[in-house]
C-alpha cells in the first residue's frame, strides 16, 4: 500500500474520502493537512509546507479543498514533485487547470481531476448502450436542496464557488461521458439570489435536443436524473448515475462505488505514470456562466 | 488569386476586411452574403446557403457576423467543405470552437480562429524581447468609447456579446501572444448597467502581478496600451499595439496592417492545409465572467 495525504478534512472528506481510503487494497491515509479537521489514528498537520517537509515519504496528495484556495495548494504539490488528485471542479478557473497541466507534465509527475459521478453504477452501461445508437434528445434534471449537501457553505456562492453549478457540473460530468457525440451550450437563463454573486438555480439548452434543469431548492425528495431518447429506445439514469433503466425497465448494475472507484483509478494512474485531466465538464459551466442571462431571486441564506 | 466570399458586411467588414482584400495579391472578393450590406462590383447574396450551392468555385469564407449568429455559419460553411477564417472571438461559447474544430479537422479543411490585434505592428517586436525576460508585473489599460465603435450595436450587450470584453479581447489576444509565461485570472470585479446583460467595464487580477482595466465609456482620447516591467527594463505596447516603447523610448514598426495580415496568413494555412486555433484569449474571458464579481452601475443607453 502507497500512503497518501488529504488535505481539506471537511465534509466530503469525512463522508466519502476517509471511508474509501479506509477500504482500498492500493492506500494507507498516511497524513492530513486541515486547520482543524482530523482522522482518528492519522498525523494530522495544519501546515501543507510542513507536511511536504516532514512527509518525503508521501508522493500522493489528495485535495478536497473548495475551488478558491485550491490552486495555491495544488502548485505547491506538484512543485514539491508529488503526484496529484483533485475534487470536482478541478479549479475556479479554466486557466488554472491548464496551468496545472503544464506544470504537472514538466515536473514528470501525474495529475487526476476526478469526476466522482462519472464512477456512478450505471454510467458506464449507459455509455456503452447510447454509443451505437442517436441521441434525439435529452433531458437533466438535477435538484437537490443546498442547505442539506453545504449546511453553512458561503463558499459555494462566493465568486469561484460556482453554486448550483457545483452539483450541476456532476450532471455535466455524466452527461459528457455518455453522449456518443459532444454538445455546446445555446443559451442559460440564471436564477442569482440578491445577496450571492453565484446562481442557486439555472436552465440550459444545448446543441442536439439536450436541456438542463438544475435547482438548489429542492426540500424533499431529491433528484438527479438523465433522460435520453434516441432512435433506438430511452435511456435513464436515476440517482446521479447509480440506477440504469432502459425503456423504463431496470438494468441493475453492481453497488454505487464513486469515490472507491476514484482512488482505484489514481492508483492505475500513478503506475502508468499517465495523467488524466478532461475539462469538458467544466467548459460547459464557464460557458454558462458567460453567456447565461441573469436574473434576480429572493435573497438565499442558510 | 483565390476567390472569397465575406459574410456579414457591417461597419468592421467596410472598414477593414473590404479594403484589406482590396489590396492583397492573394485573394479575390468573389461575393459577399448579408441582409442588406453589399460592395460595388461583387456578387451580393443574402442567403448563404445559397451563395454555397451557387459558388462552388469559392472554397474559402470569410466570416464578420456578431458572435450569436456565427455558430451556425460556421457550421454550414465547414459541412460545405470550405475553410473558413472566423473574426474575433470565434464563437460565443468555448464549447462551440471545440465543436468546429472537430468538424474541420473531420472535412479536412482550414480554420483560422483570427486575432487582428495579434497583428499589430509592434506585437512580434514585443514577444521577442520579452523572450529572454522575466517578467514582474503588467497592467493593460483598454479604455474607448462604445458609442463610437460600436454604434447602436446593441448585440454587444446581449448574452453572447461579451460587452466590454468585445474589445478586451483584443488585448487579452496580444497579452497572450508576448508574455514568455501564461498566467490565469484570479479575480475579477465586473460593472454591468442595470439595463443591460453584459459589463461595460471589467477589472481583472492575473497571477504574475498582472492587471488589467477594460473601460467602454471613455470619451475623448481612446487609450490601448499594454506596459509590462520586467528583470531587464520596461515594455510598452500603444495604440493596440501599433507602437513599441521600451525604457521609455520608441522603437519605429512598420505600417500597422492587422487585417491585410490575417489574409495574408489565412492565404499561407490554405496553402499549408493547417488550422491555426488559439482559444487562449477567449478562456481568460469565460474565466472573467465566469468568476468576476458583479457590481450593477448605471443604465446605458446608445
Amino acid at each position: 500500500m502507497q500512503p497518501i495525504a488529504l488535505v481539506g478534512i471537511g465534509k466530503i472528506a469525512v463522508d466519502q474520502h476517509v471511508p474509501a481510503l479506509a477500504a482500498s487494497p492500493d492506500w494507507h491515509l498516511a497524513a492530513t493537512v486541515s486547520r482543524s479537521g482530523t482522522v482518528e489514528g492519522v498525523e494530522p498537520f495544519t501546515d501543507f509546507a510542513a507536511m511536504l517537509a516532514a512527509r518525503e515519504d508521501i508522493r500522493v496528495i489528495s485535495l478536497c479543498l473548495p475551488p478558491q484556495p485550491r490552486f495555491a495548494y495544488a502548485e505547491a504539490a506538484l512543485k514539491a514533485g508529488r503526484h496529484l488528485m483533485l475534487e470536482k471542479p478541478p479549479g475556479q478557473t479554466l486557466a488554472e487547470v491548464h496551468a496545472l497541466q503544464a506544470l504537472a507534465a514538466a515536473q514528470g509527475v501525474v495529475l487526476f481531476a476526478t469526476w466522482h459521478s462519472r464512477m456512478a453504477a450505471g454510467v458506464a452501461a449507459a455509455k456503452a448502450w447510447l454509443a451505437g445508437r442517436v441521441v434525439q434528445s435529452a433531458h437533466i434534471t438535477w435538484r437537490e436542496d443546498v442547505r442539506k449537501w453545504h449546511p453553512g457553505q458561503d463558499w459555494v456562492f462566493e465568486p469561484g464557488g460556482m453554486g448550483v453549478f457545483d452539483p450541476g457540473i456532476n450532471a455535466l460530468s455524466v452527461l459528457t461521458e455518455v453522449l456518443p457525440a459532444p454538445v455546446h451550450l445555446t443559451a442559460a437563463v440564471l436564477q442569482y439570489p440578491a445577496n450571492r454573486a453565484t446562481p442557486i438555480a439555472a436552465a440550459l439548452t444545448f446543441s442536439g435536443g439536450v436541456t438542463a434543469d438544475f435547482d438548489w431548492r429542492q426540500e424533499g425528495p431529491q433528484t438527479w436524473d438523465i433522460a435520453v431518447e434516441t432512435d433506438g429506445g430511452s435511456l435513464l439514469l436515476r440517482d446521479g448515475g447509480a440506477r440504469l433503466l432502459i425503456d423504463g425497465a431496470e438494468h441493475p448494475q453492481g453497488p454505487n462505488r464513486e469515490y472507491p472507484a476514484l482512488y482505484d483509478r489514481m492508483a492505475e494512474l500513478v503506475a502508468a505514470g499517465r495523467s488524466d485531466v478532461d475539462l469538458a465538464p467544466m467548459v460547459h459551466v464557464a460557458d454558462a456562466l458567460s453567456l447565461g442571462r441573469r436574473v434576480v431571486v429572493e435573497p438565499f441564506h442558510f
